[in-house]
């Protein structure tokens, strides 16, 4: 069954959109609050040498820091605490972010400017706030695979609004979780990013994807999933209608993909009977993360599903979730190699990655 | 003047360089230790859908981490201590790392696997560490110039040299620095890898940058670096045949490139006067890095220079110099944006960050 989803106005104009697992909940209370209206002044520019984007955005530089448990901003209302949720309980609760790297508002505030070879242009685009639940000591693997639903109802419901935005190129769905990779916010939650540009590294696979799809009619991503099947080293757990493996060349100490069986572009293709099944390989995969070390690992969670206008016909979706963590006292770091030079070393073989994640084994502390 | 080169080999038969200020010293000391010889098994793999290889280096993870200092294996030998330099005394030392992401004998060791899609190779090229002094508690911006020009003299050297390998397509130099980057090593080093690959961003670039070079008969980076300098704004310092300024897109919170004003490959093709003017403004930047916070930024310095076979006309070196930290108390993190979609989101605008870079003044803490 699908969630129930109603919409409302925070009290600075911006929309929230409540996701229920069942009808009937009262969505009526109003944000009381006295908050003034942001004004987004985000900008891109663009690199002439590597050909890609960045985002600056200097206004995010106050944004709300680890607040302490009882100011967090993501849980519901209650008296003498007014959040970003008038409500006294949700089941998952979207919004957008007031302090967004990339908003529509910038289309009229920030202009293009072109100097010789340097062009920025409006951060034009949209973040938004998931709310996994109103719990705010739970985690994702820990919810009712009912509410994960909700939550995959919820992506399917703002991929296919954010995609309408008109510079949006690309809608990002995701998850950061644990302070270890920078989470500010404690409260189970995600983010939903529409890009006014394909990001780089996606517009290279999109490339590649096509030409392959263009020369041998099946999706590249099809192609090596049947690979995976047939090795089975890397296959960590299969249901119905996904695979969960590691990637033959993962860059992550441990690294899942979840593919769809059927060749379909992004999560608002799913049937229903597919999203049903995705809420239960995607807690089984969490899950797996969660007890990989004796805390649970940080992780960043992502849907590569299609751009909005380019290469949807060859693109097969996927998500995609690692850990920085290589055991349970050392975190992989970003250093020279990844970040300076683009190359990332692994030091745990995707096989061994792939044993330890089917098997529930942790992986010991070298 | 030059730097004063001696070889010995370790006792592993590893190879070490000594690079002395001046000549003279006593080089004839001999590893003593009973050291394993260690056998490369580290892979190169191939993504297909993003068109990239990944290093796989299983047995990396019992490296050396977070030694205490007496135990410092970047410190001179000294009674009851023999560290891996077998010398009292030391001005800059480089030597093959012991637990090499990558390494010649996997060329051995290592086959080329070829199975459907997925492709795999030796992980064959050389990972060196390069110590700066011999002073474990001090820092690469407080040496002297001198010491520094035989830091660039030893990068020269193991620049050509590494270019030699059969395999390397690229030589990277650079420098982690600081805990919160990764770093478990404290004593002053940096590392030279010799990749088996272009990496890819900068295969892009270089591509990107013999177009321009092909059309325009000058390269890009010089027509980028005339527009930062009639700009001004992005200008941090400068010297007869350097220009050190933030990039108009920059990625990171504070983030300097040195670029020589003449149009050169890389670090071995550098003049004696550019190498000594090099050295002042190297430091100089570093010491600008030093002085953001309240304490030492962490940083990643590293050399991109042109790859061994690829571009070299159309190449422009330059030195890249960043931080991830965007306030005394708070890291840049990378999280779904950076590390999941690949789009870098800086909180800093570059023309505020070249500001306080140029003043000396401390960022203040929001």
């Amino acid at each position: 069954m699908k969630a129930v989803r109603t919409a409302i106005e925070l009290a600075d104009g911006r929309e929230l959109f409540y996701f229920d697992d069942e009808p009937g909940a009262d969505r009526s209370g109003a944000d009381t609050r006295d908050l003034p209206q942001t004004v987004g002044t985000s900008q891109i520019r663009w690199e002439p040498l590597y050909a890609e984007w960045a985002v600056i955005a200097g206004h995010r530089q106050g944004r709300t820091y680890k607040p302490p448990k009882h100011d967090c901003p993501l849980c519901p209302t209650r008296p003498g605490h007014a959040s970003e949720i008038p409500a006294a309980d949700y089941d998952v609760a979207v919004f957008e972010n007031r302090f967004p790297s990339l908003s529509e508002d910038t289309r009229d505030n920030v202009p293009t400017v072109t100097d010789g070879d340097f062009v920025s242009r409006a951060g034009a685009g949209r973040c938004e706030v998931v709310c996994f639940t109103s719990d705010h000591n739970t985690s994702f693997g820990h919810l009712q695979p009912r509410r994960v639903r909700t939550v995959l109802d919820a992506w399917v419901d703002r991929t296919c609004a954010l995609s309408a935005i008109p510079e949006a190129e690309y809608v990002y769905c995701f998850e950061n979780r644990g302070e270890e990779i920078g989470v500010t916010l404690s409260h189970p939650h995600g983010q939903i990013y529409a890009y006014p540009f394909v990001p780089p590294r996606t517009a290279t696979a999109v490339h590649i994807a096509e030409e392959f799809y263009a020369e041998h009619g099946e999706s590249l991503q099809s192609r090596l999933l049947k690979q995976e099947l047939s090795d089975g080293r890397r296959v960590v757990t299969e249901t119905e209608h996904f695979v969960a493996h590691v990637p033959f060349a993962a860059r992550w100490p441990y690294e899942v993909n979840i593919v769809p069986r059927r060749h379909v572009p992004d999560l608002p293709t799913l049937t229903e009977a597919e999203l049903d099944d995705l809420a239960v390989i995607y807690l089984d995969v969490l899950g797996r993360f969660d007890r990989l070390f004796t805390t649970p690992a940080p992780y960043i969670a992502g849907w590569q599903q299609a751009p909005v206008r380019q290469g949807r016909d060859a693109w097969h979706m996927s998500a995609s979730i690692f850990t920085t963590r290589r055991s349970n006292n050392k975190l992989k770091y970003l250093a020279g190699s990844e970040s300076g030079a683009g190359v990332w070393i692994n030091d745990i073989p995707p096989e061994a990655a792939a044993e330890r994640l089917r098997s529930g084994r942790r992986a010991h502390d070298r």
